[in-house]
């Protein structure tokens, strides 16, 4: 049964003029170029057709994969794009305005997803243009690797990996190249990437109910950016294994998508398709990385990792992996204004995580250790089967306080305790259990150390008040009202 | 009933690390301070605790807020993020062991967000650190402005104008300033804030069943971030109300929430919390910054749209206003590596949207137009009608036409043709209805101008072959043959 799935919008048919509108609030460095409603072009906002002496780049196609175009939109990376209506390519007239908007004597690159309609318009735009004397040239970029070759004249779908030629073509252009070079710059980046995707949901077009193609526990492999069906239907697996299968199929020597072989140095793109949190598109990057160094004997020299290209509100992911050589390197590596390009990713990669030591200071000084006494006298066991009996009752009770906590909290709070109760019985043998101060002081470490959120906190208090309470009576024995309370803490 | 949350994970007690291992291979100014399982801290890369002639500015929390916080950690902004697990505060030891790898002798901010358990364990912490020497001064953030005044001792939440605060505090500690300048730069700022926000889907914790709390057609207004129940739950409405709602409650002069009056400066965040499409944040934008003109008298200098502070998967977003003068502007403004701060939102803004003017070669040029004829001769009697009968034929059948795509497509087919039949008849009274050749192009005109997708490429295609053909045969009336390709095209 299909569902009315929700969004936060106005009207249905104004989402992209009131994307644009608040896309241009947001970065002044944009201009809204409003032939309202059928012009709706993103320029930069410094550039003018009169006096713009780089060539231009100008993509685009349908909305509703924000922030692709228009969020890279800037010096070093688009002059222009040409927003369609949701997944609609843009009318010729709105891509000849961009064109003429933008567009001086070195001429201008348009970089084109390999769709039907994109094609015919801006291929119409493109000889309308050169009638009216601009220079234009144009790369057609298709990096689908889901579905299997040969794809007759269609050819292969768009995707993801167009945002890394448009960095591409947009460093090549400000760096003053002709645009015959811009552009073979930029086919050759658009030969070099592979892309393939995964999603867990369908996408939602604004005013329309959501298909349920995906059942409950499903997942799609080789999407579509336009809620196209997936090329297969599959269980959920662990994103480890889905990873696995994506990176497999881009560099599969059978299809030869990219010409990528053992020993290639590569960039990797992980894409969000618009409602996938990043902290999945990040586990997604950290598990790529090495499978690609390991498994494929590749050198991953850069990772992209966040939303570039989506597909309205689809959960899920698309991978990317381009061919990189000092050229390519030399042109994602170049700044940008862009603001949507991510920062912070260039410069060399250290070729594995080195996991910083933790301080000395942290470990537990030798000279302040406490151990197990070698004999128990009465007093540590039966301090010994005390905490041993609680803790086991807090690990049993796990579920139960999950439940409860999920009433009111985020139903972590069993999880906690369980966390604190393992730590006290894995130190246990260690506690100095003939002394109770020093005891109760320890399991307040070992709380420390496991324990987070509030309850850890609180406990961790406890111990404290009660080994402040223990030394200063100066007992070396515990009173039953101490071993109350010890077992109350726990 | 409750089900089971979609998540590209692995196994949902290791998110945080996984997270974190995929963050520092994005990034390589960033490094992971790895004492697995416990301790989770993401530091910069560059910044060692013996030499650095900084302040150290150190937040964290629990995780599941991504890319809030380790993503904020850069030069110019946090020196250190201590990643608690999801949605639980980080133990002692880990916000320890971050304190300690970071801090030199101009000593270290802690920046909390006002929850129990972040205050307990970042106060602890921070005790500790003082007993061990280091300078250490702490900020608390609660910018919540959806419950009502007075909130006890617990006071208001911390939520996204968190993120400012920290942008504020990392700034001020680049520009050399100390400990003490920088704790009231930062304590200044947290009480210039105020955030309110709207959800409409709860989120799933890893490994966790999703409550079923908000049904179809809700959303809740005055969330938190770790899935709390919101203030009120209301029917959803456009995202213009939603808007205008939440800025009403915000700067609600009963609340007196923050210290922002007419005429006041102000810097807005819109932040996506987490499974919210960029499309959708930016048109809450568009529509927030002439609210806060125009209704409430307010100068926006800043706009930052974007997933700053998230609660996981949930779909919404939250509004944050900031009370903003020179000096919070100059540190807004100053550069960052934090690679999740938004870029190109500096400079300052045009104090409104100025749209672009069509380039004059776009409108028609007044010596090429053709007009009706005063009387029109049988041919064009004839061709009017046949006109006027094939695009309002294609107007009726806009429904079928949409839901036959559906099949197929993104069913929006009937929905292009009827923008293109209507345009038709909407020109029809200009048409040189006696000139068919000319017709025919006008007929192409009026596509162009207003049909894109691939149909409206089609359809241009086939008026520029027809007008070809007509005029080739130099014909002032048209044959039968025609006549019928004219309808067909329609």
């Amino acid at each position: 049964m299909a569902f009315q799935g929700k969004k936060l919008i106005n009207d249905p048919n104004d989402v992209v003029t009131e994307f644009i509108e608040g896309l241009v609030e947001t970065y002044p460095g944009l201009q809204f170029l409003d032939g309202f409603p059928e012009v709706k072009v993103v320029l930069r906002a410094d550039v003018s057709s009169s006096t713009y002496d780089k060539v231009a780049i100008i993509s685009g196609g349908g909305s509703g994969h924000e922030p692709a175009h228009a969020g890279f939109v800037g010096e070093g990376m688009l002059t222009a794009a040409i927003c369609g209506d949701v997944f609609a390519s843009p009318p010729v007239d709105s891509i000849l305005a961009g064109i003429r908007a933008v567009t001086g004597p070195m001429g201008c690159l348009l970089i084109v997803k390999n769709y039907t309609g994109d094609r015919l318009n801006f291929g119409l735009a493109a000889e309308q243009a050169k009638s009216e004397g601009y220079k234009v040239e144009t790369v057609i970029v298709g990096d689908d690797c889901a579905l299997p070759p040969p794809r007759g004249i269609a050819g292969r779908r768009g995707l993801a990996g167009t945002i890394l030629v448009h960095k591409v073509a947009g460093a090549a252009a400000a760096a003053g190249l002709s645009l015959a070079e811009v552009a073979a710059e930029a086919k050759c980046a658009s030969e070099m990437v592979g892309t393939m995707g995964v999603a867990l949901s369908v996408c939602t077009l604004p005013g329309q109910v959501t298909s349920d193609r995906l059942g409950p526990g499903k997942m799609e492999l080789g999407l579509g950016i336009h809620g196209e069906p997936g090329a297969a239907l599959a269980d959920i697996q662990p994103v480890d294994v889905v990873v696995s299968h994506v990176l497999n199929q881009i560099l599969s020597p059978e299809t030869n998508y990219v010409p990528i072989t053992r020993g290639n140095r590569v960039v990797l793109m992980i894409n969000g398709l618009g409602a996938t949190p990043v902290m999945e598109l990040m586990i997604a990057s950290g598990k790529a990385v090495p499978k690609l160094q390991l498994e494929h004997g590749l050198a991953v020299d850069r990772v992209y990792t966040g939303s570039f290209m989506t597909s309205l509100d689809m959960a899920g992911f698309s991978i990317s992996i381009m061919k990189a050589d000092e050229t390519i390197l030399q042109r994602l590596d170049a700044a940008t204004k862009a603001p949507s390009w991510p920062v912070g990713v260039d410069g060399n990669h250290p070729p594995a995580k080195i996991p910083v030591p933790v301080p000395p200071s942290l470990s537990r000084k030798s000279d302040e250790s406490f151990s197990r006494p070698p004999q128990l006298n009465q007093q540590g066991q039966i301090l010994e089967a005390a905490i041993e009996a609680a803790a086991n009752a807090v690990i049993n009770i796990r579920d139960i306080l999950n439940e409860w906590d999920g009433k009111v909290g985020d139903g972590d709070c069993g999880s906690t305790m369980y966390r604190g109760a393992s730590a006290i019985l894995e130190d246990l043998k260690n506690y100095p259990l003939n002394d109770a101060a020093e005891t109760v002081n320890e399991i307040g470490s070992s709380i420390r150390r496991v324990m987070g959120g509030t309850s850890g906190s609180l406990y961790n208090i406890f111990c404290k008040a009660a080994y402040a309470q223990l030394t200063a009576s100066s007992q070396s024995v515990v009173t039953a009202k101490q071993c109350e309370m010890i077992l109350l803490m726990l």
